[in-house]
Order: C-alpha cells, then sequence, then structure tokens
C-alpha cells in the first residue's frame, strides 16, 4: 500500500476553522460503516445520501469490498483525499486506534459514536485519557465519545447515526443546537418541524472529551445563518466554555436559551452516572445561566418556543432596589383561555396588569369595551380582524405594557389564516413584543405565527413559562468573564474566627468587637460592655456548638472565668487531641434580624455568593439568592428581593425593619473576597450577619473561611488573570 | 293564536330525566335561531343539521318565516308540540320572557345563550333572580345564563353556539365534561380529538342560577357510556352538588379529574368578575377536591391525559404516620428522554426508584443490563421488540414499583405501531399500570396508545404532573357527606379565651391551665406556679398583643398586678370605650415547639381544618396543609406530614423531637368542633399549640373561637343534619 497522498500535523482547529471541519466538511469519512440497514453505524450513510449531502463521503470498512453497494475503503490510510470530518462508528476499542489513525493522518475532526470511556470505571477512565492525548498530540479535534454525531442543516451534512434524522425534508432555519443528549437533537427536530422552528444545525457532543457544546456554538457565532442558540444540558460541565460562547453572543445580540436537566436530585444523579460528570446543586447551575444572560426554559415546549420571543424581547438589566417587574397585558376572544394564561404567568411571578385608564379611553375611542379587569377580553367581536387588529395596535402602544399577549380560540383550528391574520399584521407594525397563546389544536395556525416570526405558545403552561424565563433573562454581568472557574479545586485550609473577621474587615464587612483571651490567663477587663458571648477558637472547629464551644450571655467576668473553663473541657471531651487554648469574647448583640452571607467557590462554575435568612426553617424551605461573584450593589438588592424570608425584615406586617441595605453593603463585600489577589478563597461565610434596624447597619457575629493553600493546584493560581 | 296543544307544569326534572331532556331531547327548539350565517345564533341549528341530529329541531324566529331555508315559528307557544330543551339565543331580555315562555309551556329544560345577570351590576342581579324564580316557580331547568349550549356526540346532540364545534366527525367516547367556561368545551374537543380522546358529552354550565356541573354529571352518572369526567372549573361555587357527584362517582368507580383555574390570586379575581362568584382560596379549593376524590391536573395536556390513568391505577387511601409514598420505575430507550421524565416527576415529590436487587437479576436473565441507576435504559436495543416487552414485563410484576413508565423514542415517529407495540402488549397482560411518555413528535404513536387504553403523555411536565396528580388521589374520606357546606355564612360573635378553652376541652384539646382574675381583686394565690403570662380576657380583642394587652415571664404577685394594671391602662387607652374588667393568667409554658390549628366554615366548600407551622416564616411560605373537617388520626398524621417547618419537629439534624402524635390529637380533636350539634362553630384557632417533647403531649397556649349567632341564617341552623 502506498502512502496517503495527504499531509499530517495540522494544527489543532479552533474557532471558525473549526465549524468549517466540523460542520461543513468537503470530505467526511464513515469509519466502520455498517452494510447492515438494521444496524446503527449504517445510518450516516444512509442519511447522507438521502439527504444529498455534496461533498465527498467515504466508507470505511476493512472487511468489506462495498457498503450499502458503494465502495468501501480498508482504513483511513487508504483513501485518497484527507478527510475533514471521520465520523467513527466502531465499538469502543477500534474508535481508540481510528482516532490515532485520524491524528496521524492530520484529519482535523473526529466524532466517536461508542460510548464506554469515563462512564465505565477505571479502564474506561484510561482509555478517556488515551483519547485526549491522541488529540493533543497529533492536533485533532474529537467529538464524543458517545456522540451521536453532527448535522448542518442548509449543508445536508446529515453525519449522525440518531434515528430521529431518517426525518424527510428537515427544517431549515437559524437555530443552532448544542445538546448534552444524542437522542434529543432528535426530538428537538421533530418536535421543532411540526412548530415551524427551522435549524442551521445540531451537534451532540457526547462526553465532551474535547469539544464542548460553549466551544462549538462560540465556533459558529461568526455565521450569519445561525441566529439564535438551544442548548440542552445534563450538568454545568465545561463551564468555562460556555460562559465564553454565552458573553460572546450576548454582544452580537444571537440569543441562547437552555433546558437543563436536574431540578431533582434524581436527575441530577443520573447526569453523573450517564456522563461521569459532576452533580452541581440546580440553582447554582440556573444563576450561573443567567449570569451569563442564557434564558432558562422549565419546560420541553418552552424550549423551542422561546427563540421567537428572545428576538423580540433584549435581555433587562437588574435595576436593584428600584427594580420594577416587567408586565404583560392580555387579549382575548375567549375568557376561560386567557383566564388560563393569566393564571399560569402569575404564579411564575410575572405581573398582569389591566390597561390604564388612558389605554381604557383608547380602546373605547376603538369601539371596544374593556372592562375593568386583567383581562381585555373581545369575547366573540374579537374574532372580527379590525376588532382584533385595533384592540392590539391599542395595547402594544400602551406604555403599561413591556409584552402584550393575544389569545386565539377556536376559529384558529378552522380558519387559521384568518385568526392569526391580525396578530401577524399587529406584531409587524408595532415594536412592542406581541405573543399569542393558541387554545384549541390548531398546528395550523401555530405554525402561521412562527412563520411570521411572532412567538407563539401551545399550552398555557409553556405561555407561562416562557415569558417568565424571557423577562428573567439578564444581559451578562459586567466583569464575569474576568473570573476564573475552579476546575478541580484547591486544597483547602480553615482559618480561624478571628483570622476571619480579619480578612472580611479587609472588604468592608464590620463584625462585632473582638477579645480573644488566653485560657490560662485569668480574665482581663474587656474593651467592650457585658453582657458578652464566649466562643472557641480553633481553626480545626467550624461547629463550634455541636462541640460545646459556645456559652451565650455571660454578665460578668466571674461567669466569664466559667464560661471559659466549661468550654475548654467540653470541647477536649468532645474532641480528644484537641487542646483549647484560646478563646474569642464579644459582647452579644441584638438585632432586629439575621442573614447567612456566603460565598463558596463551585467546582463547575466557579466563585458564588449565596444570601439567605439563617436558621433551620429557611434551610429546609432551600430559600436562597445565588449569583456569581462579585456582585454589585443593584445585584445586591435584587438578591435581597428573592429571599423570601426577607420580607420579614422589611416592614412585613408592621414589623420593625432591618437595614437592608447595609446587608446589600456586606453581599457587595463578601463578594469581593473571590477577587482577592494574594489569597484564594475557596469559602467563606457569614452566619449571622446581625441585622439591625433601619440606618444602624448590620455586623457579622459568626465567621468561617477556608483559604486554598497556595500552589495546591492549578485553580488556586490561575484563579485571577 | 290557539292554545298550544302541550301540557304545561310538569314537575322539575332532576336525576335521569334531566339528562334525558338535558341531553337527550327528542324535540329540541332554537329561540333566535339566526339566518345570518355569520351570527353566532345561527350556529345551532347550523351544527344540528350537519351533525344529522336525529331528533325533531324547531326554529323559533319572531321576524323570518324561514331560518336557513327552514320553515321558522313566530313563538315557543307556536310550536306544534312542546320541545324537551330549548336553547334560547335571544339577547338577555328577550332571554327572559323566552324562559317565562318555556315554564308556562311546561318544557322541561332551557339553555341561555346570553350575558347580563349577575357579573353586570344591580340590573344583572334582579334578572338574575327573576331567571330564578321563573325556574322554580314553572319547574323549567335553567342551564345558563352564559352557556354556550350542550354536546351530546353519540346522539348527535351538537346543541351550542362554540365556533369549534364546526369539527368535523367528533370524536365519539366515554369522556364526559363540565366546565364553566364555554370556549373551554370547543378547545378540549380539538385537542381531544388530536390525542384520541372520544367524548360521550360537554356541558358549558355558565351561571349556573340553577344546573350546575356537579348536579349535571351526577345526572349522568348511570349512563354507561359515560366512563369518566373532566371538570373545567374556575372557582368552587356549588360545591354542594360538586361534593354529591363526585362522592357518587367514587362509589361507581366512575373517575373524576378537575382543571381549576385561580392558582394565582390574579386569576382568582377574574373568576369572580366573570362568573360574580366569590373567590376562594386555592389551597382550600384543592383540599376539597382530594377529599371528594378528585383528581386535580396542574397542566392542560395532563386534563386530557389523565383519564387513561385513572382507570388502571385505583386512588389510594391515606395511611398516615405509616404512609409510604406510591413509586414509579422507568425504562427507556433514550437516556435524556428518561432523564427528562424522572426530573419532572420528582420535583412533583413522585418517588422514582431503581429496580431491586431481584428486578436486576430478572432483567439480567431476560437478557437486559439494567445498570445500578434509576433509569433502566436499554439503549438503542430496546427498539427491539422482544427486548422492550421482556423489560416492561419484569419491571410490572417487580413489587417495588406501582407504576411503570417507558419513554419511546424516535422510532415512534416513524413506526409507530412497531414502537408502541411492546408497550400495548406488555400493559395489556400485566395488571400493574404502564404507562408512556413519548419523546419526539408522534401523534400517531400517542393515537395507537391510547386507542389501547394506555396512558401516554407528550410532554414530560404533563408526564409528571398527570402521575403526581393520580397518585394523589384519594378515596373521598367516609362522612364526608354529612357536613353540610355554609352557604352564606351566619352571622358570628367571638367568645373570650377562657370559654375557647372550655370548647376546646369540650373535644379533647389539652391547654394549659388557667385562672381568670378581676382587675379590681388583689392579686389571689394561684394554683399553678410563677413564672405566669397575663392577658386580656375580652371577647372583642381578638389580637390581644396589638393592644398592649400581653404581659409576659411574670415572677411573682407583685409583678402580677403590676402587669395587670399595665394592661388594663394600655387597652383602655388603645380601645377607648372598653372596659378591662378581666385578666387571663397561665403558667408560662415551653415546648420544643410551636403549631398553629384553625378551623374556618368556608363560605363556599365549608369546614376547613388547617395546620401551620407559626410565626411570620410560614405565614410568608404558606405552608399549612389543609383537610375538610372532620379528620380521624391517619389524615391528622398525613397533614403533618405535608407541614415542611414541621421537619424541624421531627428530629431534623439532631434537633430536639417533638410530640406529634399529640398534634395529631389535638387536630382531630379541633376538627370535630365542626360537628358539634348544638354549636356552629364558624372559625377556632390555636395559636399556638405549644408542642412538648415526645410523649410529653402538647397544649393549647392560646385560643380563639367564633359562634354563629343562633338563627342568624340557614346554614347555622342546616350545619347539621
Amino acid at each position: 500500500m502506498t502512502a496517503p497522498t495527504f499531509h499530517t500535523g495540522v494544527g489543532r482547529r479552533t474557532g471558525s476553522a473549526l465549524a468549517d471541519a466540523l460542520l461543513r466538511p468537503r470530505v467526511v469519512a464513515l469509519v466502520g460503516v455498517s452494510d447492515d440497514l438494521a444496524k446503527t453505524a449504517a445510518r450516516p450513510l444512509r442519511f447522507l445520501r438521502r439527504a444529498g449531502f455534496g461533498g465527498t463521503v467515504y466508507s470505511v470498512n476493512p472487511t468489506r469490498a462495498t457498503v450499502q453497494g458503494e465502495t468501501a475503503h480498508p482504513s483511513l490510510s487508504a483513501l485518497p483525499e484527507r478527510p475533514d470530518h471521520a465520523f467513527i462508528l466502531t465499538g469502543t476499542d477500534a474508535a481508540v486506534a481510528a482516532l490515532e489513525e485520524c491524528g496521524r493522518l492530520g484529519v482535523p475532526v473526529a466524532t466517536i459514536l461508542a460510548g464506554g470511556f469515563s462512564e465505565s470505571g477505571a479502564e474506561g477512565v484510561e482509555r478517556e485519557r488515551r483519547l485526549r492525548e491522541i488529540g493533543w498530540s497529533y492536533g485533532v479535534r474529537v467529538l464524543g465519545p458517545s456522540s451521536i454525531g453532527v448535522v448542518n442543516v442548509r449543508e445536508k451534512l446529515v453525519l449522525t447515526a440518531n434515528a430521529a434524522f431518517a426525518e424527510p425534508d428537515l427544517p431549515v432555519g437559524g437555530v443552532f443546537v448544542g445538546s448534552h443528549s444524542g437522542s434529543l437533537i432528535g426530538a428537538l427536530v421533530s418536535r421543532g418541524k411540526a412548530r415551524g422552528v427551522g435549524f442551521a444545525g445540531l451537534v451532540s457532543v457526547g462526553g465532551e472529551v474535547d469539544l464542548s457544546v460553549g466551544e462549538i456554538c462560540a465556533a459558529t457565532l461568526d455565521d450569519p445563518a445561525v441566529t439564535g442558540y438551544l442548548l440542552f444540558l445534563e450538568s454545568m460541565r465545561n463551564a468555562d466554555t460556555l460562559r465564553a460562547f454565552a458573553l460572546e453572543a450576548a454582544k452580537r445580540g444571537k440569543p441562547v436559551a437552555a433546558y437543563k436537566l436536574g431540578r431533582s436530585v434524581e436527575a441530577a444523579e443520573l447526569a453523573v452516572s450517564h456522563t461521569g460528570a459532576l452533580a452541581g446543586e440546580d440553582d447554582v447551575a440556573d444563576t450561573f445561566l443567567k449570569d451569563c444572560g442564557v434564558a432558562r426554559v422549565e419546560s420541553f415546549d418552552g424550549l423551542l418556543e422561546i427563540l421567537l420571543l428572545l428576538n423580540r424581547l433584549p435581555a433587562r438589566p437588574s435595576t436593584g432596589v428600584k427594580d420594577v417587574r416587567p408586565a404583560v397585558g392580555v387579549v382575548t376572544t375567549t375568557g376561560g383561555g386567557g383566564a388560563m394564561a393569566i393564571d399560569q404567568l402569575a404564579i411564575r411571578g410575572v405581573r398582569v396588569v389591566p390597561p390604564s385608564a388612558d389605554t381604557v379611553r383608547r380602546l373605547a375611542e376603538a369601539g371596544i369595551a374593556a372592562g375593568s379587569g386583567r383581562l381585555v377580553d373581545l369575547t366573540l367581536a374579537g374574532t372580527r380582524y379590525d376588532v382584533m387588529k385595533a384592540a392590539l395596535g391599542v395595547m402594544q402602544t400602551a406604555p403599561e405594557f413591556d409584552l402584550v399577549l393575544a389569545t386565539v380560540g377556536s376559529s384558529a383550528r378552522f380558519q387559521p389564516d384568518l385568526a392569526v391574520k391580525p396578530v401577524i399584521d399587529s406584531a409587524n407594525e408595532h415594536a412592542k413584543p406581541l405573543a399569542a397563546f393558541v387554545v384549541p389544536e390548531a398546528p395550523e395556525a401555530l405554525l402561521r405565527l412562527a412563520a411570521a416570526g411572532v412567538p407563539c405558545f401551545r399550552t398555557p403552561e409553556s405561555c407561562g413559562d416562557v415569558i417568565a424565563a424571557a423577562f428573567a433573562r439578564r444581559p451578562p454581568r459586567a466583569g464575569l468573564e474576568a473570573i476564573a472557574l475552579s476546575g478541580e479545586l484547591a486544597e483547602g485550609r480553615m482559618i480561624d474566627e478571628a483570622e476571619a473577621y480579619g480578612l472580611f474587615a479587609r472588604v468592608g464587612v464590620p463584625h462585632a468587637p473582638v477579645a480573644v483571651l488566653d485560657v490560662d490567663v485569668p480574665v482581663p477587663e474587656l474593651p467592650f460592655a457585658y453582657p458578652v458571648v464566649a466562643k472557641i477558637l480553633h481553626p480545626d472547629i467550624a461547629h463550634k456548638t455541636d462541640v460545646g464551644g459556645v456559652t451565650l450571655n455571660i454578665a460578668n467576668a466571674e461567669g466569664l472565668a466559667a464560661a471559659m473553663a466549661g468550654i475548654r473541657s467540653r470541647v477536649e471531651a468532645a474532641r480528644p487531641g484537641t487542646r483549647v487554648e484560646r478563646i474569642l469574647v464579644q459582647p452579644m448583640t441584638r438585632g432586629v434580624g439575621e442573614v447567612l452571607i456566603g460565598l463558596r467557590r463551585d467546582p463547575q462554575v466557579g466563585p458564588v455568593v449565596m444570601l439567605a435568612a439563617g436558621g433551620v426553617l429557611t434551610e429546609i424551605y432551600r430559600d436562597r439568592a445565588l449569583r456569581m461573584a462579585p456582585v454589585d450593589r443593584d445585584t445586591a438588592f435584587a438578591m435581597i428581593g428573592e429571599v423570601k424570608a426577607l420580607q420579614a425584615l422589611a416592614g412585613y406586617r408592621g414589623r420593625p425593619a432591618g437595614d437592608l441595605a447595609a446587608v446589600a453593603d456586606a453581599l457587595v463585600a463578601v463578594s469581593r473576597l473571590a477577587t482577592l489577589e494574594d489569597v484564594t478563597v475557596l469559602e467563606a461565610e457569614i452566619n449571622p450577619l446581625m441585622v439591625l434596624g433601619e440606618g444602624q447597619g448590620a455586623v457579622a457575629v459568626d465567621a468561617l473561611v477556608r483559604l486554598a493553600v497556595p500552589g495546591s493546584d492549578d485553580a488556586g493560581k490561575q484563579a485571577h488573570r
């Protein structure tokens, strides 16, 4: 056999060069393609031929001269030219060998269908390490393993083994899909087709040994044919590339929406066993996506419905304490349908407001009696084009609404064209977003609305979900790209409470006065008045109460001496081997309430700041607000607004109000611990921050900090670029 | 004009005689039917003719000799025979006159399309009173006003003005729909048709001036063609007939499911303005429906999907403290699809459990490697009939599952018959319920599953919703029918705290010892030890703290005297005109926690007992459990399990556990206040019930009771039949 005629050792492709080889290959090789049409490995050839792919497709099969009636080549090396993209359809071990051959031959991109890697025990982990090594050493980019393939609809590149792509007439459009799940790209295509969603491309990333959802999507950002992104995520792995992509997409005004599994612990566990990824907490993932400007839907229908709305509704910056939530106005021809939509919006916290007096007057001028409620119910009159059109025009030009929702009744089923015409015409005439909920089964009406670019919903639930998710979308927070994500976490060490106060003071969090006493020395005069609290001071003891290390309400020096002795004996009994040497003393502080502020470096998404009300109930209700750190004051106020329990500190039912501005300041300060240059804070917590009355501030009365041990890993060193 | 040839003054029809005239009329009159096909009032004639209704249809129109090419009669009196059912399509005033004519002629049922009654101010209220009067005095049963009509699909009685019934080939089946919304019966027919749901009948009840959803549905219970009921509810008006129907349906094993608007305050308000009904609290409505054995779905798709599951999954009695929630096993060919379903089940509190070791072994014997997680993922192998069939058979016979869910992938789209065959065959072979979530767009597969009676879901969200709602369905609680609903509430009067303790003691709720002192008399020796609490005792003062009426932690008699004087002066200052004469004194009681127990006679659904943790946070989180009163001990334990905050009293994270059995006993006792014969308790509250340590009981330390003033209304008198 002669040496191949093509060059080896090309550079590692990135950006649009990557997109070219991955999604617009001129030459494709199918390694291990099967002649047996019942087999999964037969599908890509069948699909490519049926779709009429215009490039060259080589079949590689060492055991057959022909496959599906075409010439087969015994190996990649035997091909007459170098493929741009090899789809490796073999079993696990053969796939590793085939990838190495790709590397030697300089194939820029290889996609691996087989599983059996990091999700399959130690041997699998070793095989995956080998994939990574081959990829890096030869510069071949790897999609997978466990990737069901890629599809570029315009190029008719149906390079996938997903049975769903037997679909004739794949719908062409601007939507690009990146998915952790291979089967879901098929479900999205079939469901999208039924709803008029057209796709530019779909990629199943599998195990992301090299190419991640983020990098692939980013590589397509310059493609004018791609107008928006849908992500199906199982976990937050490779959050760095995802963030880089999302920030860049936001700059270019290309909307990104995500459906993420793992709202339940049960599903989060599945993601772990399925791909070997770490399962993060769902609300941490949620804040990461929102901080990156990604709209997250909770419903599967909603994922296919949201991009049309995002195209028309810009991301809305959080305006902190002054924040007024956006509002929806609802016009209907069917009272029941309108009420269903309002119910689903309102339970998701979307404001549905009635037309203002001025709008009611303008509606009346147009011959429409709006009534006095939240719903502008045109009744049967609204099935007339001119009535509906006039009503929508008035509503879309009314300043009290940020979005107008039209619910369309039975006529959508029998006269789809007529029923949706006023909605389409009005949507095109006015800048304010107009969306439609179609009450009957009316697939034609939905298709016409979608074709005209009008956001439309098949169920009241997806209507509520999509509008809530679109309203919740924020522009990416400034400065986010400067914060490194954690990757592997550094080794940590606790510092003691007194040191922790010092660190918090450095970023500007006030704390209660502190005296550190030696247990072996008589109690000195304190720099503050009794009553006081005494606490064990020891870097190894985080949960002081559990070991009897705290005494409250000490009235005088004798009491303090006794308390110190008591703490020593209890702690040393509870923790044999621990020597109690120092006791931290503070004045008893009373506030009108308390909160918990924490900072944690999440292994997947980096530093996250948390606000919660203290106490066991807020833990039971999991009532907390999260953001990627650092945060500014507006963001801090927005967080305060999200913690339900903090209503009790905002003057709820005549209760004394707390100094929430001081809470906001403390949040901002704690979040800045994530940006310190000289130390890497892995975890910091003030629990509680005692909140005093309005204008009186807030003080930390307990503190816990874990720092990275310098040099213990890359994350520690690279944390601040 | 000659006198009509038919008799007047027939009796008021009920039960099957009502159903005959309403849904199976031999002779129908359309009063005010229009010749203009564009008009709503033209539709019923058009629909009846197109459907091929076999009975006689008379058009009544005083201004035309023919309507839509048929002879028209000038009035009801001019008809050659008495109609069984008149559909009055005129405007509001003419409708009242037409109803009176129906009455005079002895027409048994009249349906009124027009609005303009109780929702339209004082005049409308008067018009509605008139409808009621005519109905009662002549014995004519009235459907509406604002009813869009009734449909009996088998009889081809398309007696409706709802445009959706232009639908050709209405799907025939066993589902009967009762709806507060007229437009929604159309949406349900079109959406049901697309999903293989066949209907027996659909009724839009409008304003329910006479015939209610409950009475109409009950009238069809003996019809063997009706196999289940779907209710679309805007409020809980006429809860008495709804309950009677639901209890009877449960006895006959005919499942009832409901979609109820008003989860949000906003939509609840709409129901008020729409129909003039009172808006109740949604969770009160929810407990009423559940206690009546009705399954409530939260999603619109779910309403059409749930009956197939209810047919196979019997209602499950609450087993109180020993309760083990039912469990689902999931089999999939697509990891992503299975994970979506599990996520949606788990966030709704449905247990998804992995196969037991024995089941894993049996799967292995069938050649299936189940792995170790919650998901039995057959991967591509599962698209083979024998593999899927074998897996389902093993799962359906495994004792750890109460229901098996199969998720069906891409093959459902291209080979719908093959893809669903193993599911249908296995569903028919085994008794344990099997349901299917279809991941791609695959309407054919869904239709085939439905035709075979296999519960199937179009989205992961409706899958989670329906399974959760079906698992939450309970048999109606015994004795429920003996409790009268309230109707108009009686006038109430508060009794003082000491009297309230007496009433609570009578049903068995322990309270802290009590001494009632006269403020003008020196403090006597108390029958219990100090420290004590002193409280103003006055029937008019419910919120004692607000007026300075409470002093805690009083150490001795001097302190008590001072406290009593202080309370008197503060209360008399805060409430000029009130004379403080008596003070209630109790020992200070400390528990490990506290709860609030309340009983309230809801104006729509009758006596409801509530359990909540005390304090402002549980109010903010609205964390409470409700049941129709009275409750038994098992139900009380189930309620305790529903209040999240009470985890803190169940030994959460090493905290001291409270005597939850005593809480259950107190709940049972308080709920019995609803059944007292000699007094009608309108409202009763223990706030707090102090919960002592395990085995130590619980004591009421504050109490509030409002009794009905005897004879102040019918409800007071009829409350206990």
